[in-house]
């Protein structure tokens, strides 16, 4: 289906995150370019985008909004005009919120609702390396600078590389060989089909990857389903001509950081 | 509905979490008592119940389980004999996943799909509130003991109690407000009945007065709708009754911890 038809059967989803960076806010991206389903990214689009999305998610002020919605904690957010109460404009948010809302209406929540219960599961899973990761560089305060807790960042973050990452890393090596007889073949986590688990799990390794590159480099072998996992994900259509686009947002000072310092030691 | 008349209308739950702790089985424990649905607590009940969480939750080499459910990270994990795929068993974990499942069930997801929206998105920034308190006593490593990252915890633990609490507080204030004219009468957060992101987050408030007792004290006249909440849940239907039992697992070494150098000191 073209892009223009799916406009046709699906409202103006609109992402609200902070323009710039890749973020949480890629995780919902991935979803919505796997599907091919068109979405404004007004922090991105809008002149004024980050003050749009400052006032939409985290008004310090704000009791709810006018159409009913509670108030949101921290981007990101999605509007969707037509979707809440009395079909007035529905906004949600929280990442893994956001993803099991639209996961199902953009095809990529599995075939049933187990699946969508296993999907969601592993999302939750991943956005938990995720944080984890943001954490070996703000593991003090996520209000300092990183050169004010870099004493406790090299401590966090060889806990992470020597401790976590193989742990994380595991548990989706065997997640996926569980899945290959169910016609996942390596490359999905649920059934024989891309969820938004896979999108999200391959966000949070290409940010690892950019983050702690010899430590990925040297642990590859040791989890080669995931390592292929990763590869194969690059070809899935929807994300191969986002990849290509070069409208994908580079990781640089976000969730994700590159300090050689906490990456493994080349020897 | 008398407990044995509701335990025929529902599966035999399983909730499969480490015993002797409340840590976070206890966000599914009171959606269960809230409810008076009868539920299997394995961890608790079973003589060699920490080993089958062990095996059920964080076998290090399954790559699923014979029933079709993929593997499990860590506990806590749910289990419904006939709820999974082809009238098998559903087994499935993170307890923000579980209670999404069990919400609706137990009638504790709010009126309609849009409220159970809200309820997933507050019961996920109640559970980062959650984790958060963990860190403060376990900055570096999960697995390092507190007293090798005691000095990484009185900076952490300041930040969470001068920057973190107030945010959270502040946000949760805001949505018992906005709620209050439509019938939550600032006793629940979504609508004008109980719902899960309610009980969770009064665990979380139950363990941060438990934890940082002086920094709560000081901190209730600043937001008197959220300490009204945390006074009034005690007096709800279901919890009144699981808190005057005994039953209730007292807070200890667990995610919630009380080291008095880590509270705001008395002056």
């Amino acid at each position: 289906m073209s892009s223009a038809k799916k406009q046709r059967t699906h409202p103006q989803y609109e992402l609200l995150y902070w323009p710039g960076i890749p973020g949480r806010g890629e995780y919902i991206r991935l979803a919505f370019e796997a599907s091919g389903v068109p979405f404004k990214d007004t922090g991105n689009e809008a002149k004024n985008g980050a003050s749009i999305v400052v006032s939409a998610c985290c008004d310090k002020n704000s009791t709810g909004d006018s159409d009913g919605n509670p108030p949101s904690f921290a981007p990101p957010g999605l509007r969707v005009p037509g979707e809440g109460k009395d079909g007035k404009t529905l906004f949600i948010s929280q990442t893994p919120n956001i993803l099991l809302y639209l996961g199902p209406k953009l095809g990529l929540a599995g075939e049933d609702e187990v699946d969508a219960l296993y999907v969601n599961s592993l999302t939750l899973t991943a956005l938990d390396l995720s944080n984890e990761t943001h954490d070996t560089h703000h593991p003090v305060a996520s209000m300092l600078y990183y050169e004010d807790q870099k004493e406790e960042s090299l401590k966090k973050a060889t806990d992470f590389r020597e401790n976590r990452i193989p742990k994380f890393f595991g548990y989706f090596e065997r997640v996926l060989k569980g899945n290959e007889k169910k016609g996942g073949e390596g490359k999905y986590m649920v059934g024989p089909k891309l969820t938004y688990a896979d999108t999200t799990l391959w966000q949070v390794l290409d940010g690892l990857h950019f983050a702690f590159p010899n430590e990925c480099k040297a642990r590859s072998s040791e989890f080669p389903v995931l390592q292929k996992f990763y590869q194969n994900m690059k070809e899935e259509k929807g994300l191969k001509e986002y990849i290509e686009s070069g409208r994908r947002l580079e990781f640089s000072n976000g969730l994700f950081r590159h300090y050689p310092e906490l990456d493994r030691q080349e020897k």
